[in-house]
């Protein structure tokens, strides 16, 4: 996607300047993995015009794999993004209707081409939430990817302002859960995604980690095709203070992290997304969870 | 519409920033008349989103009436620009698919209402040319304005990019022109728009003005509803140098400008919108119309 | 006034740019109301220049009435602002001598014709310090706002740099506070501008309210003519990180408001207005007073 | 003064953003000189403040003597400056009056002091037409020069939008030039300061002198004091590109330089103090007055 | 190379923001190759630390290879360049000594490896102008292609203020022409880089390439293993606003294009680098050399 | 030095921006005298163009006198800044090998003509680490200062990145400081630099001093020549909150000051530069040294 940035903590088109930057949930892992080391490849659908390219350009920069990337469709999609400051927040105005990728189909894309030789794909809650198109690819894909031996791997990453086409994201989500190994959700995202009914602190005071003790083994106890499944703790004090930690629970037993205090953000999108690279990336090269879990976390608050 | 450029003569996304300027033939139109001292109001459709509202802003900023603006649909249609430098040619990415005056249906204006008071209707070919119910919309405007006793003028204005949703530009237009008083048309858009076949000089040397003449007479004939039609007349000599000359028949006779050199062009797009803005002034505060053609030329060089 | 600040945190004239914006007490509350959906009409006098003429194309931006606005004199008042940090406090350097409005005349406003269906007059002690033609012509306008029936607000707003034309703050202000249905103070502008001898705490700790309290009262006895008292209370940690809280009396009784950390401030100057106009939309639109105060402190502090 | 540009081409305030420098004449003509190699101070009042402080570290940047400026008066004359583009021309709008240097009086500079040791002054007719007091000072300084036996050179540069305090250029201009030995003039400066009625070209055709020869033969004749007289020549093509030329009369003949094209003009202001400095520079270093001539015209159109 | 540019037509340090870019001829042939769709590696030697990564980044996200590149040694070469205007030249200020490149030793590339596979050498008179470990680099790079049956081509691209180390341009530079297929030059490069006695007009008109015929003939006698002799004419007519031409001689005859006007130039720095990459793009997809000529001197001019 | 940094808090090369600006330990502290009324002079070697001459201009700007500058060698020393964000830690990238200064000899300047008529030498431990002939240099200077009478301060300033020249820093400061009379230096320097074994507490908690009390009585039994021993303190919360305390030690006592909370920190280079001007100052013009103590640390925080 392409993100439209009022600059500093200016309001929108308070100025006539827009950073233009290239972001997306994917595109973040994606990018953060290559940065990390590993070969990783980003798979989507872009029009065929020059924004696109810069987008291509842009991963090819970060040595992302873009081989796989459809060119077909309409339009690249876009937001608008204000940064808060002090008490007021961050706005984001979403413009991604007919996007390419909202728009593609389950057969635009050769699974069983794309995943050959790989061993990990990761996906999130987002593409299936745009169109039911992008729900029935995402779904393929996961099978496929699960077939064929991969990791499979989830970020929940629940936006009320998507899932607009018409089905409810209880109706989605669970289905794609069952086709994942590890599953990494925020602390609300369960009961929103999943519609379980495991109380967690409304108040989001992340220093009491018992009940996602409970929310996490309750995961695996449904879906026992999860291995893993990671919690990220996240307490907005400010627009740009925050403290972050996280919880991760797979067949041995459950572990946390520190709290990390994380003050002068520049930029709280996609410290989510470098939580899931991290993990990807620590579960490939640690030898324990609990070790994967801590550079995730670090890679979150950096 | 929104328009993001990238800045001086950079390629796109050369550096992460965009100029954000909002723009649209008739929306400059509206501004300039508004700017020359004239009551102008300006109709169209935009979301319910902050973009839109800073469109509104700035038209009235200016002064222009946006009392009439339709607040529906999904998007604001958006435009990448690229300028030009020496033999390289500037370049526009449309991404305009989707925008609320494009899914506007006919029902969605009352131009009765809309129209009680004014004196003038100004459109151009580019709104017919985004999708049938913008054309079928125009066409009830154009309708309405006539019976209602306003002035109409249409500017032609082909854009061969757009046009993209079935019908051809010459299925449209004519029906469109028999509803003007006054048609204002680049040196191609009669041949291209209306189907005339009157040779026009292919190099495009505006020192010779005897094909417009018999051009702008033909468009007299075939159309007897209109009363003036102004030819504007742009030779491109290089990015940042133009020539700029206009003519214009009417009942009484032919009349032509000087030859305007234009160079060191902050920004092209817009001349001809200039040219419209300043004949609409011109004919509605000076005694003839060979003073109202001057003073449109002037508008488009500035 | 024309603001001109250094970017970021700069030194003055560190780099040869300046941000230009526009502003002034008064100006901030009516393009404040504006925002929030009331009718506001912004009453100066500017020079006959585009300077001028960028001033007003801002307030019709954000819908501001410039009816009233007239245009005579030399110049605009002008003030250049350098952002503090860490322990180097912010800067400003006054350049409005002269300007329109310095040097207007009580004559110079047809007040009864200003106020003509409207329903509040606001204005600030800002006004009454620039120079002795603009203070009489601040009393004059309340006069006849209250001799008309409209509600008159009047925020104290001590600046000690102003005041130089020869005349004491208490020479001044006292008179016009007759003239007030409502008064707006800073901690210490009642000391400042009406000699009021109730003691205040000098430490800047805003969790007492007690003194505040007295205060108040005291005021109400002075002035029998004012209706509501509120307080506006800022505690500067540091040059980003303040503390906001208020209270209010009026002949019922003595509210408060909970304290807001205000942190990551983009640009302090405007909060007290943002307070001003949130208390009179508040007033104009609450059952009940407190309800009007919460909501002034929470636009303050946003 | 402070110079306040818009960037670019851009109209005033269509950007948030001023570009802030330092200029006048003199000071541009000081900071040139010393550029050149020359010992120069530069002599005006400014008043106690930081941004007065910024204009004198800028000319300390240059090696310029800032010893003799009076910290004085309220404020710096300010400037604002729009650049033209294609036909529209370049916009000035003058913020100076009340400077410090307008409210200068005759005795607030020791010119006998400041000219201890100095062997040439140059001043223009731009302080002269601010304020009666400050041509008094000119005068003043003019009449000590001469006295102390420094060079005196006066550039004539009329500005029309001055003399705005009840003199006219007329009954001023010409005092001033008796007690110089070296007038600049542009083309219609002799006629507008002077009352000089020698006809010269309406239309700026610099190809032909012979107008000049003879305006420039009649000045030497009507001030005998005056040892040259040297006339700058400029044709402005467009807002970018300017022909330059000039002639020189001394005792011994007249001298021509060639015509130079100047195009890309990055900023056309200034271009006539670049002559007087080149001048300057050009007497002092030259053994022949067409050498320096030919110095001056090249420092104009670098 | 590191490009730090002041913005715009600013002098050098004018503001306090540089424009950071990188380039360097190879670097931009191969990214020119690149980007017309040839497979293109560069091979340089780079320090490890995060400056010479964006080079790389840069690099890769044009899709040019860079797995070649060597990474050892101090620092990136650096220059200051400040854009001329009017008259004022631009200026270059060199900061490249003790780069890595520079101190790189005949050992550290094996071209052998590096040339597996690849078809096609193409290298510039700058490296082997830097240092003599540079040229010998360059002289065992070239030799290795020749053997190795690439074809080879060399950029005269005579520079003066490089040859420092001691060697003359005329003791290196046709040792190396003897091993180069196809050799590139401008107007003045063969005289000064081989010492060849030609006259060729020192008056820059390009109108007539006679001399050129001359010339280049006289060059595949003297390096009978060139097969193409590729000239390069600019006649810059200002700062801004160049004429540009070129011929070509192979073994069955001579050819030349037309002129091209080339005004508003954005960027003259690397005109020369596109006359290259076209050229090798249009042997490789042309079937006879006069339109590999043709397209090349478009790519220059573009 | 030049530094060039990325803008805001911007990764390297994220965007094509940077800010130069000048600096350097000992530029630092001779500007801030300058600003805070000394008379002082920077000495160093630059080289021959205008970057250097950028630099000096920006000394005179601020009024340091540039006179011994020396210039030779061939290259401005430049190092790379990337201000951190929350947990990620600002990066400095070097590339000042070769520079003039580094490449400078003993004999290159003529102290005892330098030091004529200067009652104080500052230098710092930056200038040792670069080169041997930089070493051998500040000796010299200090030897000479020392003879003539001046009171020579030291800054030890370690800088772990530097001292790559063969020499460690012990075998080279102790020498250095027993030509001092006045010596500043970090919690850790006096361990790192001169051998001290005295413990200090490891984590960096400035709230108590006693330790430092000890390191610093040492110091002045080492070093007898030394009056005055200065102990900066700093502790980094994170990027841009830090707390700032400082003590010294004279031959009449131990003082220290109070700690300050230093948040929104712009810019953290040159803190401890401000400290020893802030220093020199103060010894200079206070009555007691717990005075100058106090402004130092003062301007260390502001």
């Amino acid at each position: 996607m392409l993100r439209l940035k009022s600059p500093g903590h200016d309001r929108f088109f308070q100025s006539p300047t827009l950073e233009a930057t290239f972001g997306g949930a994917e595109l973040n892992v994606a990018t953060s993995l290559s940065n990390l080391g590993l070969n990783a490849a980003y798979v989507t659908a872009l029009p065929e015009n020059e924004v696109a390219e810069a987008v291509i350009g842009e991963l090819k920069r970060f040595g992302v794999d873009t081989d796989f990337i459809k060119r077909q469709g309409e339009r690249l999609g876009t937001y608008y993004l204000e940064a808060g400051a002090s008490l007021r927040p961050s706005r984001v105005i979403y413009d991604r209707a007919h996007s390419s990728l909202c728009e593609a189909n389950k057969g635009d894309f050769n699974w069983r081409e794309i995943f050959e030789g790989a061993a990990w794909f990761h996906t999130t809650g987002i593409t299936p939430a745009i169109s039911q198109s992008a729900a029935d690819l995402t779904l393929d894909a996961m099978e496929t990817a699960q077939e064929m031996g991969l990791t499979v791997s989830l970020d929940l990453n629940y936006r009320g302002k998507l899932w607009k086409y018409g089905k409810d994201v209880t109706d989605v989500m669970p289905e794609l859960v069952k086709h994942a190994d590890i599953m990494i959700a925020g602390r609300e995202d369960c009961q929103k995604c999943l519609g379980v009914d495991v109380d967690v602190p409304t108040i989001e005071d992340i220093s009491s980690l018992d009940h996602f003790g409970a929310l996490s083994e309750k995961m695996l106890d449904v879906y026992p095709n999860l291995n893993i499944v990671a919690i990220t703790l996240r307490q907005s004090i400010s627009s740009d203070y925050h403290r972050w930690s996280s919880c991760l629970r797979d067949n041995d037993g459950f572990y946390s992290t520190d709290i990390f205090e994380v003050n002068n953000i520049v930029d709280r999108v996609g410290a989510g997304d470098g939580f899931a690279a991290g993990l990807i990336y620590g579960l490939n090269n640690y030898d324990n969870n609990k070790k994967a879990l801590d550079f995730a976390v670090c890679c979150a608050a950096s």
